[in-house]
């Protein structure tokens, strides 16, 4: 697909380093995608989440197709234009949304009959129309529609989820047809079973995506579990293909997975922590509600170069967070994006130089020792 | 008082223009002052404020001494950089709020006793007190303690409120001091009464201030009422010191006001209308709730160059402010504050060019009839 494109610029063991190519702009990978659910970043302008370092940002189909609505964003001239954001977009298919959201109403072969959660109309999602509404909303990579299947379900009920979802898969590259310069994803399935995750690569590989995303991971299966998943799956996808791992997640999270081979995420976690007076630092995450802040004249992470740690002392925060003052969901939303993107450029400056394992355990060591610190402290 | 001083450059009837000096920087008169009442101005950082043309905020001594506390700003190294805004602060006495907010307990001669609203706690204001924490919070401009007594009350109770007001005024003098190039105004009171009102001028100019403020109005009395009382009051105060109309007001209340002599105001209503959906544009409030925006793509308003109509559409800030977001409250505020400003600078280029009154009048019946068009769209 002309325009569309990824190049493996560097390895160390199974990371990867690289940089994914659009008709709006290079995404250096690994990348962390800021999710702006409703055609905004919540709490920040589109400059500020550009100065966090962010290429690109994610948005929500299931809430734009909901409000204001596909037909009224094309209409309108298309999501870029609609928030301001000139930069690449991927958009998800909705379906995770769908089922973790709305009022669900009935899962068929043909797709997903459910009511909004904001006024109870009724709406249908097939994979056509998933790809038909990234389209209005001119996404530059679009997911196909996928069941996410609840954690916790039977292996024999996991396989049949993803027998469906393999078919929507294919429907789904089948309706985006050829639209130039805009890349179409499959998405991995198969629960925590190595065998299935494996017959999805080998499915989607086989319909033949411009990337390939790890789904129905981070729903509750641990750490552990999500790893040891990654390691059955990884290694089996395409080496010339960006991997994208959804919905994840925690720092350490992304580092685990950086090390095996991801080149992509994207996380509610930094945006919605933020505007409930949690901060990522190089230390641990720091609950800035706490009265230990109170007159703590200090930036809230010393090595941070963002708008908050720029000028503001963890008094000023704590204090704002108190008074549920909206500058605080703005600079600790800021500070922790240009955190997760700090991580990000250490990573990938990291595998260039043939690094990560070392990178990587430092930061854990570094990381985890605060937590348990603060652990300890925000007990008191 | 050594470095704050008031230079009038320019007059034109009884409107005038000039410029305000403190030691952090100089204030174009006549100036609007945003309301930063927690130590923020709200949605808002600091340089989006200062984007918007603002050269003074004012702060809410009631609120700060709250939350969180003066000697505790003291302690961070003021209210100026505790907030990152570096150009002159002007505080309140706390004296208003104490009376609209908290849960008051007794007003004697010595002062107020009075519960606060946040966590119920007892304080106490007076003079002495309201001056301490004003240099405290390090205040450029600080306001006298005076009672502030609700429309409608008897002229007698008015007179006796005045007078006791008068003692605080003479007090709150006597306790500020000489601190350097730090301002000390008085409040001119008297409720609509002229004799009242020209009573206080005269007994506040005894006393001697750097400036003189006109307390008590915009609260129920209308707009007749209003500038009949600055009629009867503004010719009698000191034509070489700043003259402040408090918590006043809508676009066409300063636009009289500045007519009949007033240099700086202060208001929540850009910054509250701002988090309402409500926007002030030349031709007019805008509700951007209202459906008729949904598939606008022209800018709210085409004469600003604020940040919001640089590049968003009514219909995206439609969309914003119908789905509640954050960024619905920073645009909306930006452009109120931004609208305000230019109106201040158009008011000040007018009466510098003699057109004041060419001004005003276009101006107003431009806003007005707007305001009309809208009250018809609104109600359909």
């Amino acid at each position: 697909m002309s325009g569309f494109g990824f190049d493996l610029l560097g390895q160390d063991g199974a990371a990867r380093t690289g940089a994914v190519r659009t008709l709006r702009g290079h995404i250096r990978t690994p990348a962390f995608m800021p999710v702006g659910t409703a055609a905004t970043v919540k709490a920040l302008l589109p400059e500020n989440v550009r100065a966090t370092g962010a290429e690109i940002l994610l948005g929500n189909t299931y809430h734009l197709m909901l409000r204001p609505g596909a037909e009224r964003i094309a209409r309108l001239g298309g999501l870029h234009k609609f928030m301001d954001w000139p930069r690449p977009i991927l958009t998800d298919s909705g379906g995770f949304q769908v089922m973790s959201l709305s009022k669900l109403r009935k899962i068929t072969e043909e797709g997903v009959r459910f009511n909004s959660h904001i006024d109870g109309a009724e709406y249908f999602l097939s994979p056509e129309r998933a790809m038909e509404i990234q389209g209005l909303l001119g996404s530059d990579i679009q997911m196909v529609l996928d069941e996410c299947p609840a954690f916790g379900a039977s292996e024999s009920d996991i396989e049949k989820s993803l027998a469906m979802s393999m078919r929507w898969a294919k429907r789904s590259k089948d309706a985006v047809g050829g639209r130039d310069g805009h890349a179409c994803f499959g998405i991995v399935q198969g629960g925590v079973f190595p065998h299935l995750r494996q017959r999805s690569v080998a499915e989607l590989t086989e319909i033949g995506f411009d990337g390939y995303a790890v789904g129905g991971l981070a729903v509750g299966e641990g750490q552990v579990a999500m790893f040891e998943t990654l390691d059955a799956t990884t290694p089996h996808m395409p080496k010339d293909r960006p991997r994208y791992l959804m919905g994840v997640g925690k720092p350490d999270d992304i580092v685990g997975a950086v090390l095996r081979g991801i080149d992509m995420f994207d996380c509610v976690l930094p945006t919605r922590s933020g505007r409930n007076g949690q901060a990522f630092t190089w230390n641990g995450t720091v609950n800035l509600r706490n009265a230990r802040h109170a007159e703590d004249t200090g930036p809230l992470d010393p090595e941070c170069r963002c708008r908050a740690c720029a000028s503001f002392s963890r008094a000023y925060l704590h204090h704002v967070v108190k008074a549920n003052e909206i500058i605080a969901s703005t600079l600790l939303t800021w500070h922790n994006l240009a955190f997760y993107q700090d991580l990000m450029a250490g990573l990938r400056a990291a595998i260039a130089r043939g690094g990560v394992t070392a990178f990587a355990a430092g930061f854990l060591a570094r990381y985890r020792a605060g937590e348990n610190e603060a652990t300890t402290e925000n007990g008191g």
